[in-house]
Formats: C-alpha cells, sequence, structure tokens
C-alpha cells in the first residue's frame, strides 16, 4: 500500500474519516486493513491512522496480521455477539472514539450500517470518487510483483492447456457414435471440464486459488462470458481464458489465447488476424495522459475498419467486438481503470488487461489478451505466453 | 428457491420493491436471479415478478441463465459503458419502469445506488430484517441434497487427509536437523500446506472450488481462524476444517476434524472427550422452536461446567470456548440462523453447523464440527465422517 497516496486521497473527502465495512473479499477492505477476516469487520482511516474493530475471534490474529494502527474488539465497548441496534451502537462509538463525528464510505459500502451511522448523529456521505479504488488502481513495484508472478503461474496452466489440446487426436468418423472432428484424448472425448481441471490444478501446483476459468469452442465460444462445456472439436476456436488469483499475495493476473486444433476457416483466420490487429493498435496506444477511451478507440476502430460492428456503432449489436478492450486488475480482478468508452487517463503503475475479441455464434469467438503495466513513456507487457492460433 | 415464501416475506417490507444490486457472489443476487454475473448487476423483486437489468455482455447468457421473469439491458435506456450520474438514472427509470417508487435494500446494500436513487425521489429503506437472508435460511428439499452432496465431496477430502497423517512417519531425533516428533511423508516434513494440497485436488476431483482451508496443528490450532502453516508433529492436536463450494450448485458444506498422530496428552484427551460431549449436548439441543441462543448455551454450560472459560463466562478471554457454536450454512458459508447469543428460533429446514471448541496456546486446539439439518422433530445429521482422535 502507498500511504502516502491513500493519505492525500482521504484528505481531500472534506470528512473526518474514511469507512470500510467489510470482509477480506472486499478488495478496499485488505488493501487498507491487510487482514484476512471471513465476516465483515469495520477498518477506519482517520487523521493518518488506521484503526480496526474485529470480533473475539479475530482479535489475536488481528493483532499479529493487519497492517493497521490500532486494533479494538468488540469487548472493548462491552458488546457481546447477538443483537443489531447494539452494533450499530458500538460501531458509532468506534468512530467517536477516534473523533470521527463526519465519514466517507465506498459506493459499495453497506447502506445498513451507513444508515445506522446516520441516525445515531454521524453525517456519512457517499465517496462517489471511490478515493480508495483510484489509490488502489496504481500499484507499487511491489504489487506489480505480485502480479507479474500470478501470470507466470497462468502462463503454465495455459501451457498445459494448450499441451492437452496439441496431444488429442481428432475422431474421423470410424470412432463408433463420436461425433466427427470431435478431439480425443486417450480415447475419450476431450472436454473443456477435463481442460478447466488440467488448469486448476496447475494453478493449484502454482500457489494459485482457483475462480472460474473458461474454456469455450465453437458456437460457446461467440458469447464471452460462456465458461464453456462438453466435448471440444478440431477446426474450431476455442477460446481459454485464465484469471487466477495468488493464495500468498491475493493478487490477480489475467490471460485469454484462442486456439484451434486443426484447419480453421478462411474467416476465422481473418478475425483472428483482425484480433492481432486490434491488440498491438491498442497496445500503441497506452501511455500516461491516454485515456481508457483512446485506448478502446484504437480497438475498435481496427474492427470497424475492416466492417464489424462494435458498441460504438450499434449499442444492441450482439456480434462483433461486444466488450470493452480491457480494465485495470490487482486485488479484483475487474477494477479501476477502464478501458473502454468513458475510461480516464492513464497513469505510470495502472495494471490493465488489454483484450479484443470478435464474436458471431455462426462463426465462433475469438479473443487475446495480454496483461500490461503502464510505464513513464508506454507499457510494459507482464505476458510472456506466445500468440498462436494454429495447433498442428 | 421457494417463491411463495419468498413473495410472503418481501410482501411485508411496505414498500413496492425489493432491489439487489451485486455480482454473483453476493447469495442474496444468486438466489433472486439465479444468475452467475461477474460484476454487479440489478434485480428487482416487485409486484410478484422479478426483473434483471444487465449489460449487453451479459445479456445473451442472462436471457437463457437467469430464473427471473424480465430481463432488460442497458440499450433499452440508451445507456453505454461509462458516466456515473447517468448509471444511476438508467437505475432509477428502470424502477419506474415498474412502477417502484419505494423500495427496500438489504443492509449489505451498497449505499452509493441507496442514496442516488433517493437523490432521483426514489424512498430507499434499509430492509434491516434482511427478509431475503432470512427466507434462504430455509432451505428446500434440492438446496438440502446440493448440501448433502458437497458434505460428501467434503468427507472425501477429509478421508484423504486423514489417509496422509496416516501414512506419515515421524522423526526420531536420528533424521538429521529434523526437529524430533516432526511427520514426514515420502522423506520429507509432512506440511500443513502439503496437507491443504491434497484437500484441494481432492475437492477439485469431485467438483467443487476451493476457498480457504484449515490444516493447524500445535499452538497455531490455538487461534480458530489460523490458517496452518509449516511442519506438523506427532503427539500434537491437528485441527482440519474444510468448507468447500460445489462449482455446479454453489452450496456450501463444512467440516471439522481434529486428529493426533500418535500419543495425546491427558491434557488433550480431556479437551477432546469435552468437546465432543459439548457437540452431543448442542446437537440434542436443536429441534424446531429452540433457539440458536439456546443450542449455543447447551456447549458452553458443558463448557463452563467442567470448568473452562466462555465468552458467556468472560467476554475478553482468549482461551477456552472462544467462538459460537454455530451458523448457518447454504450460498453463503456463515448465514443465518446464527447458533450464539441472540440467535433467533429454529426452523425445518434450517441447515446448520455445529462446531463446539477449546483453545489455549499452551496446549493446543480442539475443535468438531458436524452439518446438520432442522427437521420437523429435532435434526438430521447430513455428515457421516467417523468422530475419532487419535491416529495410530
Amino acid at each position: 500500500m502507498d500511504r502516502s497516496r491513500l493519505d492525500d486521497a482521504l484528505s481531500t473527502t472534506g470528512t473526518d474519516g474514511y469507512l470500510i465495512d467489510a470482509s477480506q473479499e472486499d478488495a478496499n477492505q485488505f488493501y487498507l486493513s491487510g487482514f484476512t477476516g471471513p465476516d465483515p469487520f469495520l477498518t477506519l482511516a482517520a487523521d493518518g491512522e488506521t484503526s480496526m474493530l474485529v470480533s473475539g475471534l479475530e482479535y489475536g490474529r488481528a493483532r499479529s496480521e493487519a497492517t493497521v494502527d490500532v486494533v479494538k474488539r468488540h469487548a472493548d465497548y462491552d458488546y457481546e455477539y447477538g443483537g443489531r441496534e447494539e452494533r450499530y451502537d458500538m460501531y458509532a462509538a468506534f468512530m467517536r472514539g477516534k473523533g470521527v463525528e463526519s465519514v466517507s464510505m465506498p459506493p459499495r459500502g453497506p447502506v445498513g450500517t451507513a444508515d445506522a451511522l446516520r441516525e445515531r448523529g454521524i453525517d456519512v456521505r457517499v465517496d462517489h470518487e471511490d478515493r480508495l479504488t483510484e489509490v488502489r488502481a496504481v500499484k507499487t513495484d511491489e504489487e506489480i510483483a505480485a502480479i507479474r508472478e500470478a501470470q507466470r503461474a497462468n502462463e503454465a496452466a495455459m501451457r498445459a492447456a494448450e499441451e492437452l489440446l496439441r496431444e488429442a487426436d481428432v475422431a474421423d468418423g470410424h470412432d463408433g457414435d463420436l461425433v466427427e472432428e470431435t478431439l480425443l484424448y486417450d480415447g475419450t472425448p476431450l472436454t473443456s471440464e477435463r481442460v478447466k481441471s488440467t488448469i486448476e490444478i496447475e494453478l493449484l501446483n502454482h500457489g494459485c486459488a482457483l475462480d472460474e476459468t473458461i474454456v469455450a469452442g465453437g458456437e460457446q465460444a461467440a458469447d464471452p462470458h460462456d465458461r464453456g462445456s462438453g466435448p471440444l472439436r478440431a477446426n474450431e476456436a476455442i477460446i481459454i481464458d485464465i484469471f487466477p488469483r495468488s493464495k500468498t499475495t491475493r493478487y490477480n493476473a489475467d490471460m485469454t489465447r484462442t486456439f484451434c486444433v486443426g484447419e480453421p476457416s478462411d474467416e476465422l483466420r481473418e478475425r483472428y488476424a483482425i484480433t492481432e490487429e486490434a491488440l498491438s493498435a491498442a497496445l500503441e496506444a497506452i501511455e500516461p495522459g491516454a485515456t481508457g477511451e483512446d485506448v478502446h478507440a484504437a480497438a475498435c476502430s481496427v474492427y470497424e475498419d475492416a466492417g464489424y460492428p462494435t458498441f460504438r456503432t450499434d449499442p444492441k449489436t450482439e456480434v462483433g467486438f461486444i466488450h470493452s478492450t480491457g480494465h485495470g486488475i490487482g486485488l479484483d480482478v475487474h477494477e479501476l481503470p477502464r478501458l473502454s468508452s468513458g475510461g480516464g487517463s492513464l497513469e505510470p503503475g495502472h495494471v490493465v488487461t488489454v483484450e479484443p475479441g470478435l464474436y458471431d455464434p455462426a462463426v465462433g469467438g475469438v479473443r487475446i489478451e495480454d496483461l500490461v503495466v503502464v510505464t513513464a513513456d508506454g507499457y510494459e507487457n507482464l505476458t510472456e505466453y506466445p500468440i498462436e492460433f494454429v495447433i498442428d
């Protein structure tokens, strides 16, 4: 955490403090507290000091693990497990104990806590600027190293998946009931589930936790968020999109490759080539001062010039380039900045995915995604995995 | 989802509708929408009908996968990705389109959305009763079956872990630099990390996603939320607490066993025996009409009668029985009802963990946890795993 940037940002809220009420799953909470608690707890930044309020169960671990200045526990306020109003009374007492009469909460902070504090005379305001999220978007060298390390694990998983595809046989119509062109591994159909399982175990072995993984072929790949299921086939485009989180650092990585075992159609080859072009154009647009909208525009222009629809030319289109060009990544898989319409200025230390793609149920889907960090004069690509479509 | 209980509960809010603004990670959201979207989206229950508002990216999948009555997309409101105020304008228009002028949100709904809707003339009230969570607490037969299935996967993982302990050798002082009593597997120290990795892979093979797992021995086990790390030793108590989520159903299971390889001290044996007693007493107290507080009291009394401190006798104690007796489980690992001070009435269909434990850094930790469903006349234990302390 970059404490001086944090203090600077929070000093502009116009309130006495900044309050997070969330569990470890909330990236702001982990960023501010350094603590992994499975149930919601409070962290308050006020007057250049951070304070936490946790249950007795978490107290010992909080004192040794949290990165805050002060740890308070429920018993300090004579609160035992139970009553709702008493709990909010305790929250208000905790804040007043820090001299806080007005406080900011991020937009996704809980309304129950906000309203209860208001009823107790504390002026709670929504930080619509989402300052903590803005602070988190700019990574320190240590955070960049954590993301880079997660991307190495990601590449090992992608390699294991590609290897499965490479070793697959293709059913040729003489394999009993199998649909022709079905990929076979050890004599049975190679499914999305089988590839995902290989990816997951490889990630585990590299210390990464498993969220969802996308392994989608053919028509399934034409829906960017379809996770994919069932047998994979030769000569179709297979999208593999992996976004693991390091269990040690809690930072995420993200990468997508599209493969074709055998012989893609001319249509698929053209779509892959134009997507590579869109990726290059977007990457070239990345530098401090450029906006996320500029980068998105660079990718959209490549597609639009080639005659494919985008959300810019048709907001209701269900084919073409139907998502944003990328997103920030860190403790959250999706965070600031956005490479999309309305996306703001890029700064050194922003880590973003760049992931143009083309989708059409009649053809399939193609997406290529790298992960880069914005530098003083451009970007550095944190992805080392080759970009190759056809697996012979 | 039990639609009639849902409609009954939501009809008592005194508002026109019930709004969830959250991603798939929010259990209320998945319960109400049946949809897995990685970014926050809106689901509104009003007038016996559920409606969703999603981005264009999710629209196709939402129409085929979500269990709601109506799916709207951003383009229906001429909104493209970007502006914050325009987004809230769209939210207000979506709600007005359903005739909603007043709306309830759960306590953990986002304050940014609540305040923005208020600024737009919609009366947003916090549902402090948390009605949707109360509805979710009572499981249908289908939900119970999903939890039971996840517990079977959990038991397979526990078996794999116990097997590792059973096959371990014990360093005897002739093994070079190894601390005496260190457990050895294939000649190297058996670590918490190694056992967790075995658990995780077994769960993966059973279609379960991995959250954290606790494998903590000796002094580490004396902190109930310490996940454990480093070499495990003979003659110490080793707590293994596994809470997997089914990737298919998204329902969780939960179970804890405590093992000792070799010869536990008399002190540890006594603590294990009294914890088995506390477990039995708590289970016996479970029936419709009993409260979570009653069940917790039953466990506490066993410990207190044996001279161990609890939060009832000393709210600041850091040794003894220092957590609640259990919690509801379902789409969330921790949900209603609570088996703790202030815990409310039990109803048939409630699924709860029962997990008494004793902790002391000087002795170690012991916890035994089963998962049960409240039935018409008592409870059914969803856990089949044996309760045995010593591994010879």
